[in-house]
């Protein structure tokens, strides 16, 4: 597997391909060709075929590839052959709604703890979690081998929380958070701004305006 | 301005430096050299400079940048010199959580509308709002001369609450369902799905344990 020249879209695709081999699996459709997985996704047939390439050899030339056979292996390369515990830090609304995200389950992931250090917020029930004092964060994520937090904090807090996850155990951060972390070199961090993403659309508005 | 050869993540690092001139000028600090705002956000001060460069010539060499100058600047290339209005299709919790996160409005972007097709939902408030029909998405657009649209949506819905913005008017969609949208040339779309995002980090939890 030339694993590190990945292109992170390429992962990011990989995940739409398993999504939609899943929906095509509970169809009862045992075999699918790259233009059928292309148009499913709305990408190229070539793209498709690329993308899958990186990993060795799944297909059968004029036959396409077995479907549960594929599904298999997009979910094992992206981890998800097995179940993640993650956390939350931060329990405001997004926090709240990612608790009781659905899609996370449906993909193996199990938020174990939701915390928060405003008091007026400790004790609350999300779903059939209770939020509790980050001075907790270490015994939730160490009871569970924890490796994945997901910060949605405030910028001014992402640090701290963020150190309380790493020192816990969490091997990877998604943040939420309007701030650059520093971390470790064996953590992972992907940001995901939800304004900056806005603004990227809004940049790319006014560019348009201008030409 | 060389606009069209501007990476993306150009675009995000100047909406985290915009964020971080905002907590600098309300210090009252007059001028910042790349080397401090690239400590206070947490990138090189090569980059800073290589990312600002290409909007053309800020600072004054020896002396730094001009914290309000800088700021207006790269608030304007956003876009964030005016305020947005935005919808939101979808009110479960996600939708919700977005309807209130206050880091849209800090940045410029009021959520004038939230739609939904499940008829539990709809004429639920959230904040000021309450949440409308679909039919409506077309009236509200126009009223407000709304372009931007957050779809928040399951999969299985997301074409269908794309193309009621499209036809209303919206040229932006920021995209959270896990499709990939067809859309026209003139509409630009940025997909967060939550749950990919988390993807890329298992499949880099995975190939660290495999090395």
């Amino acid at each position: 597997m030339k694993a590190l020249k990945i292109p992170e879209a390429t992962i990011v695709r990989l995940s739409v391909y398993s999504r939609f081999l899943e929906q095509v699996d509970k169809k009862g459709i045992v075999t699918i060709s790259s233009g059928e997985i292309a148009e499913g996704v709305g990408v190229s047939p070539a793209q498709v075929r690329k993308d899958l390439a990186y990993f060795g050899e799944f297909g059968t030339r004029g036959v396409g590839y077995n479907v549960k056979d594929l599904l298999r292996h997009t979910l094992k390369i992206l981890g998800l052959n097995a179940r993640w515990p993650a956390v939350v830090v931060g329990a405001g609304n997004l926090g709240s709604a990612l608790v009781s995200y659905r899609g996370f389950r449906e993909r193996g992931f199990d938020i174990v703890g939701v915390f928060d250090n405003d008091l007026t917020k400790i004790g609350k029930r999300l779903m059939e979690l209770e939020v509790m004092a980050t001075e907790k964060i270490e015994q939730i994520v160490k009871q569970h081998n924890v490796k994945i937090g997901i910060l949605t904090v405030p910028a001014s807090s992402a640090k701290d929380a963020a150190n309380l996850l790493i020192n816990a155990g969490v091997k990877a951060i998604l943040n939420f958070a309007p701030i650059v972390l520093s971390v470790p070199a064996d953590v992972e961090v992907r940001d995901i701004d939800l304004s900056t993403r806005l603004e990227i659309l809004t940049f790319h508005l006014c560019l348009k305006e201008m030409m």
